[in-house]
């Protein structure tokens, strides 16, 4: 079984949709530490609930290529071999990227390359987009950025307020990052320029 | 009768979708005159078949206020109460803009603000992204800018080339500039913010 460490800072609902599919069988995968940079995020202690390993690593003082030494370190100790982030924070420095090469999940709630950054969704609907959804993607050193793996659209209602609009793509994210998870984890694939083809 | 401009550049298949939307009744409008910067535009030649005003302005030699101004008088002459660009390849200067408030629409090969500019649909294609459409949005003075009316959603498939989901993505197109048309002409609208608002 693949080795998955989540990396979160919040409540990790996107972790929880990923350990309700690896616990019904959906991702062949086991998810073998949980890990948050902050000691309270409820996350952590959800993880804590379903009985998995979570360690708080508090990130507080440190620089981030410090910190990141830490995380890696703890990951490779659980014998992580997929990095999922969820809510994570935080941007990785390019030692924590090369150190787990094309096996970073993140993600993001736009369609990629659109609305980058923190509030993505409030920024969709303030730009009036009709359309919008989110991405999962690999990480790489920029932000929100990496090869995508699978977007998933949703269409902004007359009546959504970016509130409404949020809880929506919410239920669409927690389907696509298991999904894409699965779908790496089953299905040959690779990296063509930017691309992620998968072969079948 | 609501009075359309349609100016375009080249083969102006959308409209030629809009025109027979038009006379089956389902745009509420009539189009007044065609206009191309190009005389050998095939738009052109499709819109006489059609039994249409047909109109050959050059561009050429002239810079984009004066001929602008001869483009403003053209459609004036002829009634023109929403401009309609079809594949129109110029920049429309300020006092274009300013000559027709909130009544130039444009459609674009991308999921605005995602891949403005030329080739939308290769650059979606070489980013990656597995979900990419068209927009139909207001014009404003910058480029693939103005509030959006409507988009579609187009997902990329594994077999796709660039080429291929350029006429996935032209279908969708079709089918919402007609209908954005409709929406505005039939329904109340405002714009509040950047963001189109119907009223019902």
């Amino acid at each position: 079984m693949t080795r998955l460490g989540v990396v979160l800072s919040g409540r990790g609902s996107n972790f929880l949709a990923i350990a309700a599919q690896v616990r019904a069988g959906a991702v062949p995968a086991e998810i073998a530490v949980v890990i948050s940079n902050r000691a309270d995020a409820p996350g952590l202690a959800a993880a804590r609930e379903l009985g998995l390993t979570a360690i708080a690593l508090p990130s507080k003082g440190l620089d981030r290529e410090a910190y990141d030494q830490q995380l890696i370190a703890a990951l490779r100790e659980h014998g992580v071999e997929w990095v999922i982030l969820a809510g994570y924070m935080r941007i990785l420095s390019a030692a924590f990227i090369r150190a787990f090469p094309s096996r970073i999940l993140n993600i993001h709630p736009s369609l990629l390359p659109a609305f980058t950054g923190l509030d993505a969704q409030h920024q969709a609907f303030d730009y009036g987009v009709t359309i919008t959804g989110c991405t999962v993607h690999f990480v790489d050193e920029h932000l929100d950025h990496g090869p995508i793996v699978m977007q998933a659209a949703v269409e902004v209602a007359a009546s959504d307020t970016a509130e409404t609009l949020s809880a929506r793509i919410l239920v669409e994210e927690h389907r696509i990052y298991s999904e894409s998870i699965r779908r790496l984890l089953t299905t040959p694939w690779r990296i063509d320029g930017r691309r992620v083809v998968f072969e079948t």
